[in-house]
């Protein structure tokens, strides 16, 4: 019997860094590794959206679709894929549908390949333009299933939840698990369920690896039909990052799945990140493996936002009272999987619920969420909070598509973007001030000046490293003393010789 | 249906440390995890043995009887297990048959309850008399079978060894991977062999955790019917370590196994270890993920020793040809499992053969290997490298159990321990002399003198931090300075303003 051939998405260009750096690799330290990832037999290469987009204009004035056309230039043989907030795009907000239409056209026409289309509510009609979109420009759409626990979630209403991405042209579905939430038997469940549902439809399964168990995972998705899985490479993988992809072609070594994937050019593509790698080491989070989340389905990074607001109020000792709000709160909503920018919501609500009084003050973005202007969510909304949220905001509550109530903005968005300086008149840089119109006026402005990394040089690495290793002697810059000799005190300043 | 219940042994007391800290771990910083262990619910605690007897006397001037006896008294309801070299106890060569009958039967009176007790070449016969006198002290004998991949070592090949372990009286069967090498297909089946060919015999696995593979083959191993695996609490976990206890917890929810397991205890471990770590941490390695040694069958400290042995002889750069020599060497001595000591053994060859010519210098511990003094290994050795070492060594091949050959030796180490200074008169000295003769007379002499931790204090970890954190500038101390004015000399003293 031959075996079953696994495709591999590598995440290394994208979530990877993303994940274990906030975003902050440089295209410079990617290019060298271009060669070796466009030969090494994926799938796809994630390489772009996500936060990518943000950060490249906000930390490190680089052109995000520059970023995407060097890719595509120096990957020739990979489909390249991006990570897509459906009809958020990559920015915070819902987007008229003709601007979803030209994002995607641009980045079809820039050299993206394959849309991963997501919602943060699992809500279909957020994703559903996209989609068309993608099909329109004859790329490959994929639909997404957010992965949360909650008591309304089950694999069946996954599984439901696949049908409505394949009724709306999806050519693959993606199961997306950005908690490291997804447990074998699930993983097994909801992957089994599709594919017996609705015959051989394409499944991408994507997991972080946070909790450390998300590679049993991976093996028992794949045992239930999985098609591709997403990996990155050793030296960029573990912690709130993804499995390592050398070890998932070892694990189905024997098993009658393989992966095709060339280990030689895996171990060079690794070696060139494990020298990039320390150059980012101060954005590094310390967690190695957590498993707290499946006792709170609290989130890291939702759970350190909330420990910093409260300590700004002088309320750091009221955490355990904030988590305890949190469930409550998000049965409240209708259980929306926490992820940005749900999480956020609902975090913040809980900690305004703890210092204020239950839905004594609500936010803007809570009550929308409560009104229906982020979508629908699975479960019930509570109506009296609805109600509550009605009379704070003055506004009704809807059940129409959000961007079904917008009106058409992009000749207006052409119009503010072309008063920026530095706007190039493309109607690439019309989406990148439509997409982050505070952060896009200064990035065009100083684009000319080209990239500036946040990375560490090497000569900086080495003075750290010297530092650590010995103790410290003397000073490396002026410094001022006060020093007594011959019976006077003098003001003497002294630097290295 | 009910769920299997999966029993788990936890490794933090001894394998976890001496895989992430080179076996440094003082027991004042076990002591106050060990309620915790005790009633977490695990089928045992590995907490004795394989190198952290040696690391006692040689590194933390502790008494490795008294650290058992503290378990037992602080654990009184847990199973302690040890890991014990068979014939080799727990030193550097055969002991003959009293010897070993003495330290099981010391080590059993202290509070020893689960032996697992095996031999690096799997040879049967260099486990049999330790697995014996485990069961003439009425305690439990696991038998251990070392896994590593050669073209001779076989699925069917675990098999039959199991069956031989437990002819001897093996009340389990441990699968020991101390590499990492075993990937889920291999697990599977040779578990499913062992429960199919010898019906409900316990079956314990043990993994590494070094190249990111062996939690899916603990899954994996699982679902064949294995009865305990082992993990290490998360905080002491991954690397060179094991997979964290929780993980496995939280990957087997749903699957009809469980292992109920205490998850608050767990993270009390957990928090108690992870404030321990940060102060061994100078005797950490650096690695994290490592697939490297499924193409070089070359495990990880085994190539740093012969890179370090290169490295002294001025020839550094010839690593890969000595990389390409150990396969050979491996082969002609019949393919043992490369641990410790054979992997000392193979690889010092191999370095000799590259520098000097193949075999032209041979070492006297290969020479052993080659003449059958440590056993048996499941392939044929080379006849013609037999020959080399026989003349070389001028001794003659065997092929009986090495320890057959071995004269009554306990009245003689009993005689060299009473010279000792500090030696008290116990058994338990005699023992300790036995087995590292020249570490124990420096430790004798100076065990009044306490335990001696190597663990950084919290003030030199806070001194740390703050020199990593700001910039080193000045002084913190006053400092007398030579310092050259306006044409004079002057003694100065500076301090800080």
């Amino acid at each position: 019997m031959s075996a079953r051939k696994i495709g591999v998405t590598e995440l290394v260009l994208r979530d990877a860094h993303q994940s274990l750096m906030a975003t902050r690799m440089a295209t410079e330290d990617m290019i060298g590794a271009c060669e070796d990832i466009d030969n090494a037999g994926f799938w796809s290469v994630e390489c772009w959206g996500g936060a990518t987009y943000d950060a490249a204009i906000r930390f490190l004035n680089e052109d995000p679709w520059e970023r995407l056309r060097t890719f595509r230039k120096l990957m020739p043989k990979s489909r390249l894929q991006m990570l897509l907030r459906g009809q958020n795009l990559l920015g915070y907000r819902h987007y008229e549908d003709y601007v979803v239409d030209k994002f995607v056209e641009k980045s079809a026409e820039n050299g993206m390949d394959v849309f991963r289309v997501f919602d943060a509510l699992n809500d279909p009609r957020n994703m559903a333009r996209a989609m068309q979109a993608v099909r329109d420009a004859g790329k490959h759409a994929q639909g997404t299933i957010c992965y949360t626990i909650s008591p309304v979630h089950t694999v069946d209403g996954y599984i439901k939840l696949a049908g409505q991405l394949i009724d709306m042209g999806a050519e693959s579905i993606a199961l997306k698990d950005m908690a490291a939430l997804l447990q074998p038997q699930p993983a097994y469940d909801i992957v089994k369920g599709i594919k017996d549902t609705y015959g051989d439809v394409q499944i991408n399964v994507h997991c972080h690896s946070t909790t450390g168990v998300t590679l049993v995972s991976l093996m028992k998705a794949i045992e239930a039909g999985a098609d591709v899985v997403d990996t990155a490479i050793s030296s960029m993988s573990l912690g709130p990052g993804h499995n390592p992809t050398e070890s998932l072609v070892e694990m189905l070594e024997g098993t009658g799945y393989e992966t095709d994937l060339d280990m030689e050019r895996l171990l060079r593509i690794r070696d060139h990140f494990a020298g990039v790698r320390p150059k980012y080491k101060e954005f590094e989070s310390k967690t190695l493996v957590d498993t707290n989340i499946f006792l709170s389905q609290i989130p890291g990074g939702m759970l350190s936002n909330m420990e910093s607001q409260l300590k700004a109020q002088g309320a750091g000792d009221r955490i355990n009272e904030v988590m305890e709000e949190v469930p409550r709160v998000k049965a409240d909503a209708g259980h929306p999987p926490l992820v940005t920018p749900s999480s956020q919501i609902v975090g913040t609500q809980a900690v305004f619920n703890v210092l204020m009084g239950r839905y004594k003050v609500m936010t803007g973005e809570f009550a929308d969420l409560m009104l229906g202007y982020y979508g629908e969510c699975l479960g019930e909304r509570n109506p009296e909070v609805v109600a509550i949220a009605q009379a704070q905001a003055k506004k009704e509550p809807i059940s129409v598509r959000p961007a079904d109530l917008m009106e058409p903005e992009w000749e207006h968005l052409t119009e503010e973007a072309s008063k920026l300086e530095g706007f190039n008149g493309t109607e690439e840089d019309v989406l990148t001030n439509a997409m982050f119109p505070n952060v896009a006026a200064k990035f065009l402005a100083t684009r000319a000046e080209g990239p500036k990394s946040v990375a560490k040089t090497p000569e900086q690495l080495s003075a750290e490293q010297a530092k650590a290793a010995g103790p410290a002697q003397g000073i490396t810059a002026p410094v001022k003393y006060n020093v007594k000799f011959a019976g006077r005190e003098h003001s003497v300043t002294v630097e290295p010789a």
